[in-house]
């Protein structure tokens, strides 16, 4: 970690404390278009200091490196309201880094620019609900080229963004009869007004719909006809895009939970030292408070150690070569944030249940954390077979 | 436990899943008030079947013992909705319990009688968003008798059910010069129309801010001004008449909890029989989803065995002789009901985030059962010190 | 649980503390044997009192039912000692109660009369170093009837209590072909001195090889010949008549490990009690402490109503019938155990290591609770799979 | 971590591979002094190598810095026999750090030389039986100055290494009217065959008393006299010293705990592929094995890295300030190192019991790490006492 890297997270700290926390409490009360002006204008100097959209490459954005990101992800990540102000939140950012590796110059001039412009929005729909996350290969949605257009059926579900976005990148099989599971589908872009594309339901998800880039939709495609040209990247790839995007966004996750939970710990500490249960008798006083804090303070620092390690790898093996690596941070990050999260609330008491601090908001958004992207038991399996493999042991996932 | 207690709970059980768990999907997305109409037409329902108020005495309700009861109010927590139709939700029990044993024959016939028969509601106010709920007799709401009147002034918060109701239990310093500290105290009922008494807010707790007795409120008393009469019980004993109504209090909460967690157990077995990861493997045919299971199972087995056994002793010594054991369900009962909470949810990936199960909604408002009625760490210590005494050590809590 | 079971738990707790503990140190210090004749002279005692072999029937011991039986089992537990002063110990008293049930007038005359005396002691051979002990059908040890003997050949280890045993049972495929593995067992009874039975090493487990009935061999049959009417049960049934001992066995065990956890928790606050921190500041004023000793009581408090209500199962239903409930203690119990005895051990800092203590004996020998008669990991997996069958989900074990 | 210090690591381990675990059973079985005379073989070619104390300058050793020598003592810890055979046994590789830092000319020649050469070895007494080891300024041995000779009384234990060594660095009390009770205290080197010093026996831990370097003894001092110059560093600075040498010996006790949890993963792994279930169903197979590996794997990884960060920090700003990262990682690893060995064992089963693999003895030994130098919770306390001054709360440890 440079110097350099250290005064930019730290500048971006005191940024978003000046302009995006005194937001929280509204958007905690009343949502994010409540706040969504509020947001553009502080987009708009983000642009003027130079920070938009990091980790992608100039003249888009910044053009960090995955470590530095990572690093400055966290700083994001302390706000719910952090990610979007860089416009690297999801599922966006995955959206712009496959569209940059992926996309022909058409679809990048269509629908890179303007996404990265932050003018629009996106949307990546691939989890289904009949079938688990766990087992990428067992889909049903169908694309099917008739003459020059992909007739597209299926029902997907946990689109993140849909609503208010202009397009979505749809996973679809094209190739049932490949003899390899993994090279049956492919990546569509189909825009979000094309005819048969619907919106069954916005999912209640943990009390609340959401709304924008942070609600998550039940969709249906019912004979969508996109022209050829929207495959995104080659026919039969979209299970290797899709990893490819994968391995990285696990990356900025975990460093964005390595924010909300050193967050919740500073409002543990000053709560802690605040508060007091008898006059002159502090809450942080009690050894079983103190306990809290510092079984936090280690495992958030077990985390980041971890996470920056871990960039380190993708940068230096790519996140195939980097797969272990990915996979232990996924699960023991998303554990060490849902562990911090709850000390927090219950150092809180009631407090702590309300929704007058973030904490209750990142306790239930962040409950998913063990779950999206693959939930704990997948990757605990993927670190397994790794290790098992060196004896000799070769064990189906 | 008598066959006859077992009849009437599958009973009770089954009266539930036919009136009330249809009602749920259209509670969780349009709240309370959406199902009230046919709330009170099933709460019509248990009247005519005899089962109204289990725990009160006859004529009032079905005058059941606490060992009883408890196995019901298991019953009636499978549901959110449940402990409503059997007009046993809180704080409604609690203060039918106290009206009953504590109030004068005119505060029996003015607010007694038509909460008992579930025409009005009622709130208990005791928490105030200055003071910690760990130090019960540090708090600030002050009642002086002026005349023949108590004129109040405090701030509360976390007065539950709030909204709606038609008078008050408000916990007030009335004898702020006792030396005894737990004699300083005294219930006075307030009407909640009463002029100077006035809700600042409902407060926002996990996302939402609830409807009715599942609201919690911020209220303000400004020279409220009630009739002499209107003490509830003993001047000085407000202290002593709240410890009566939590012991048995903590039983029911329990017992309920024990409800919850049965039924997410229930729910996970159901879906891991059913749900495939590929064609033909069930996610119940993995050990990991069986550990969770059995835990799960060990874990509601103990803690139901642990709170027949408390009821058991406070039926035979009183909820003072039994405040260990009390203690003891409390803090254990709550643990078991967040870790069986987490594990289905994390059983049924996706869908468990969703509303379109309880799940979420339970694991939500049930972070706090190891906050109320005494935080963990309150429960923890009141077992120590207990123990110590033995040692001839005598802690202060 | 009467106050007659009640009385007579506390009146052998005096016994115990009167006559057994004194040896504790020495026994700590010099092993078995050094304690072994003050043992005796106290067995003669137990006899006097009317206490001998309490589960076994009369005239042979006590007779008394296993409810009562295990909650005077959590007595002797609380020493190493308890259960041999009783003639209790493993693998005695299943074996006792496995010729008891099974064995000819013959067998009984000669190996179950002087084991009942507590004139011999007698050993177990089940488990077989290449084979899992989660696999119960599959082993190796053959014994083939030739004209009217049998002629046994296998290779057993943890054989407990071979050392100084007079005769071992010993678990042999005698129906290979079978085409029900169940059914391919036999056990039958085999005198230590017989040609071809060798020790080939005491195991040194945890540190210390043991002695007597406190270790366990690794044995070898080599053609050893015993006459064929040493088959102990029918031909085909061993699986089936160990399943039986194993079931109330484990309700033995459990209530063992209670025994040992209370003990525990006493030593715990006694330490805690006394031990200053600094001067006038006892260690039991401590926040973390406290937590410590309220979790081991919580624990201990569901674990012993647990054992009770699964005792409860088999005297009603039998131990086939009560399978679940037995699996449900086992690793219930066996982790409580190891919980309160990492905590105890805790609190008393560099005394819990030493063995001045009995807590490092229990510790070292105890971590065993979790592996053997059934690891955790198929109790686990027994629990679950009962619950799925009733959603329609047969797995295999 | 440069690849030069990555070769030296590997190669150390194959050395140790090579020449060290073939001793291990016979350690195991028979003890230190059984396998001394080949260890002192090995000793010999570690000095040829080069390798001879790492981490003292040159020319006595090799001169490593603290991050560098970490990594190495992982490879170290992998036996229990590593350290020794580098001369880096605890407690002699801290005594030696002390007298190169604070002796003077006459006390290196006199104890440093000889210890360094491996010719002798050394012990250091502090703890005391009837005082709190988390209470340093608390303790009861005296060193009075009689015209040139300190005259010491006092009764210390957990002296390890005592049995065997020449000299003992004794603390003391030698200004106990200081006000500040922090400079009361004074190391002194006590030759062990002084008039008056007598060791009252050797400590049985867990099992056994062991030998040599590898037991810790209670010693009693009665009016010892020795030169006052043998007096360690400036008189009163006894506690300064004893936190300087605890700073990097508890790196060394981090490193070597994670040398033991890697050996133990591997064990795990290499167990799990070949050991069969049921023919042709390994162990590892089987899902919650799976995850026992890769949470082992995630909690090992995060201790190295989190080790290898404080060792840098100490390397910049020394054992003051890195204090907080030195309690960190004092809890957090010898959590990491209790639990991997729990799952290792728990995985082996039997076999995980049974002294024929060094689990067990690692299991019984390491329970300590969670103790000395240090428990669990003080390191706590300490963490959680830096965080909160920044909140402005002081609190007392």
């Amino acid at each position: 970690m440079t110097a350099q890297t250290t005064d930019l997270a730290l500048e971006v700290r005191r940024f978003l404390e000046a302009e995006v926390l005194p937001l929280e409490p509204i958007f905690l009360k009343h949502g994010f278009k409540a706040v969504l002006p509020e947001l553009e204008r502080v987009r708009q100097k983000v642009k003027e200091k130079g920070w938009w959209l990091p980790p992608l490459q100039k003249p888009l954005g910044m053009g960090l490196g995955l470590g530095v990101f990572a690093r400055l992800s966290e700083e994001l990540g302390r706000s719910p309201l952090g990610h979007y102000v860089f416009n690297t939140q999801a599922p966006d950012i995955g959206n712009m880094e496959v569209l940059l590796k992926h996309g022909t110059p058409e679809q990048k001039a269509r629908f890179l620019e303007p996404l990265a412009k932050g003018e629009v929005r996106s949307s990546f729909g691939m989890t289904e609900p009949g079938y688990p996350g766990s087992n990428p290969v067992w889909m049903n949605t169908r694309a099917v080229l008739e003459g020059d257009q992909w007739v597209i059926n299926g029902h997907k579900w946990y689109t993140t963004g849909f609503e208010g976005s202009s397009f979505c990148i749809v996973m679809c099989i094209t190739d049932p009869e490949q003899p390899n599971p993994y090279a049956r589908a492919s990546q569509i872009i189909v825009p979000t007004d094309a005819p048969g594309f619907q919106q069954v339901r916005k999912i209640s998800v943990m009390g609340e719909e959401g709304e924008d880039w942070m609600s998550h939709s039940e969709i249906r495609l019912e004979n969508v006809r996109v022209p050829q040209e929207n495959l995104l990247g080659a026919r039969g790839k979209g299970f290797a895009i899709a990893q490819e995007r994968l391995g990285p966004g696990r990356i900025h996750h975990c460093m964005r939970w390595i924010g909300i939970a050193q967050r919740s710990l500073e409002l543990m500490c000053a709560y802690a030292a605040r508060r007091e249960l008898a006059p002159g008798k502090p809450l942080g006083s009690r050894q079983a408070i103190q306990h809290l804090i510092a079984e936090s303070q280690a495992e958030i620092h077990a985390a980041r150690l971890m996470v920056l390690d871990a960039a380190e790898k993708v940068e230096q093996k790519g996140a195939e070569g980097a797969r272990v690596e990915i996979s232990l941070i996924k699960f023991f990050v998303a554990g060490v944030l849902q562990r911090v999260l709850d000390r927090a609330i219950q150092v809180h008491g009631g407090l702590g249940m309300s929704d007058d601090l973030p904490l209750s908001f990142f306790y239930r958004h962040e409950r998913a954390a063990r779950i999206y992207d693959g939930a704990d038991e997948v990757h605990k399996t993927v670190v397994a077979r790794a290790l098992l493999k060196d004896y000799g042991l070769d064990i189906s996932l």
